[in-house]
């Protein structure tokens, strides 16, 4: 393990984007999506992830000079095209354009074709915070999940994003994927030897499974709510939600054809749409009321809810992305670990482009 | 048990809410939500609960004559006062509002505060469906579910609607409460003397339990996901998201503040807003891709679910919302069955209203 800030990863991966072709103002974007995935503790979506964008990059599946466009629009609605773009620079340009809607006309919503992966979904709905805005962000991804009674990957881990402002307090951050948990947990566990609770996958037949080698074979993540006695049918609608409103209304792909993030999978024939698909909102407060009032009762929400009756003494009650701003206050007097394999990785890099 | 058609059910609670004092035109709203709930087979939320929604009015909690009104708005977006009337005439004419937004702005948001539980959330969802819009809606609800680490009941079930429309398949209708199964499905366990499975409640304790007598003596329900292993902060998440768009950015209550449905349980002191909230919306397809190219993709979406591999060949895999358009097509023919403790309430109320 070794510690790294998050200025020294920036300049890292600015590096790479810019290698890769990207201009600087995006390669900066890029960076700041993964950097604030890495400082708030989501370690499997920050600069771990930038092998994979360059093995993407080299199998010819992302364009690093995009030209995104609005398509189609009508006041407070808009499709963009991220001409096969990073996700990392297409969300935020789409998530900027539905920030400029809601100035104009209370809110602004954009679906979004043509895209790639996107980083957390947090970091873009988190854009709407500074102009006193709720922000949102959903995405598909690399389809990883069958639906209830089907053994069949048709979604991905289709997060749902939305960002609250408050007052004193820091901001409520809703950002979940609609599994039941992170494929990255199943690793974890298997590198350690631990027993995994059933629910957490399923096998290539779709049966309830606990052997997580079974995670190379066929084997997928179960929808949130685990298994069908626990509701696995609402993650499963959650994930369809997700998948319809980013893939079907943007006109990118969706279920079982949303191209995967790793570059050895293959893209499947007939593609429905165009790459991978977003959806992106933004809200201003003062349309539904008083902004400071709303910070206000925001404060309230929080406080009432960290207060709420303990199971266990000595086991505190979250609110949604606290967690998260208590490791970056920690990461930023500290510094980011990142685990060796990640930087034999990033050292690769810098190598293989000359950085 | 005995059988009765849609319209049969419609008069009776058509009879009932204008004697308690609505006009023809709020009764026959309330009545529709209702006896939609019931034709499409959540019985839970249909005319068993009429009892229910007198009881309150009885124990003055519900305004009869609501004056609705617009108390704050920004082209897409507006809140409206609710007056205390019912949810089931209050929210339809949010949406129709929303709608009407959409129509200029491309869509159209609503919070709403000082209303009452408002049914099926998937009903107002559904309102869109007629414009060639996506359409959704949220209420909160009695808290009945702890937050994960705490045993105090801070959140109601929660439901979260959205409806698409389709072209020659049926609309995609999401229609889920963020609990990991309905009160409900526990009463009918209890008694049918069945074991339910573990994550489905809680004691008063906050811990795990399989006991379902426990409901009735402080027992709580699982926020999705169940148990904290199996991810419950995301259904905790999910109930929170809800809370905040419903309770504190329309000025209602929120929390463990929000009235009870049930009369015989007591309002909370230094209420922090004015009755229940709801969050609906409306988006026209139009301004994000054709609507007949959007239709003909959902149905491919909906088609493709469809057609996923399945785990057991007899055992279908469904699509939000199929089950329910299949029940209606079955009662639609044969008749909405009624269990003889709700035909004895609806025989009371018709007594105890002369109707």
């Amino acid at each position: 393990m070794q510690v790294f800030t998050k200025e020294e990863l920036s300049e890292l991966s600015v590096n790479v984007f810019m290698a890769m072709g990207a201009n600087e103002l995006d390669a900066k974007q890029a960076s700041d999506v993964l950097t604030s995935a890495d400082i708030r503790g989501i370690d499997s979506h920050g600069v771990s992830r930038l092998l994979g964008y360059v093995a993407l990059w080299e199998a010819g599946r992302i364009n690093m000079t995009p030209e995104v466009k609005i398509i189609r629009e009508n006041k407070s609605t808009f499709s963009i095209d991220g001409d096969g773009g990073l996700g990392l620079v297409v969300a935020p340009k789409a998530m900027a354009i539905a920030v400029e809607r809601a100035k104009q006309y209370g809110s602004g919503w954009g679906a979004i074709q043509n895209s790639n992966h996107f980083g957390i979904a947090g970091y873009h709905a988190m854009m709407a915070l500074p102009h006193d805005m709720i922000g949102m962000a959903m995405t598909n991804a690399t389809p990883f999940i069958p639906p209830t009674h089907s053994k069949e990957a048709m979604l991905g881990t289709n997060p749902i994003a939305y960002a609250f402002p408050a007052g004193s307090e820091r901001p409520l951050v809703i950002d979940l994927a609609t599994a039941s948990v992170a494929r990255g947990k199943i690793e974890i566990a298997r590198r350690e030897g631990k027993v995994i609770p059933k629910g957490w996958m399923v096998d290539k037949h779709g049966n309830a499974s606990q052997n997580v080698d079974e995670l190379k074979d066929g084997g997928m993540l179960t929808p949130l709510g685990s298994l069908e006695e626990l509701s696995s049918h609402k993650g499963y609608a959650l994930g369809g939600l997700v998948d319809v409103m980013t893939g079907v209304l943007s006109g990118a792909n969706y279920g079982k054809w949303v191209p995967p993030f790793v570059s050895f999978l293959p893209i499947l024939p007939n593609l429905p749409g165009k790459g991978l698909g977003h959806f992106v909102g933004a809200m201003e407060i003062e349309g539904f009321r008083g902004t400071a009032e709303f910070k206000s009762s925001m404060d309230h929400w929080i406080q009432s809810f960290k207060s709420a009756e303990r199971v266990k003494a000595d086991q505190e009650v979250y609110v949604p992305g606290e967690k998260e701003y208590r490791i970056k206050a920690e990461r930023t007097a500290n510094g980011i670990p990142l685990n060796d394999k990640v930087v034999e990785d990033l050292e690769g890099l810098k190598k293989k482009f000359r950085v």
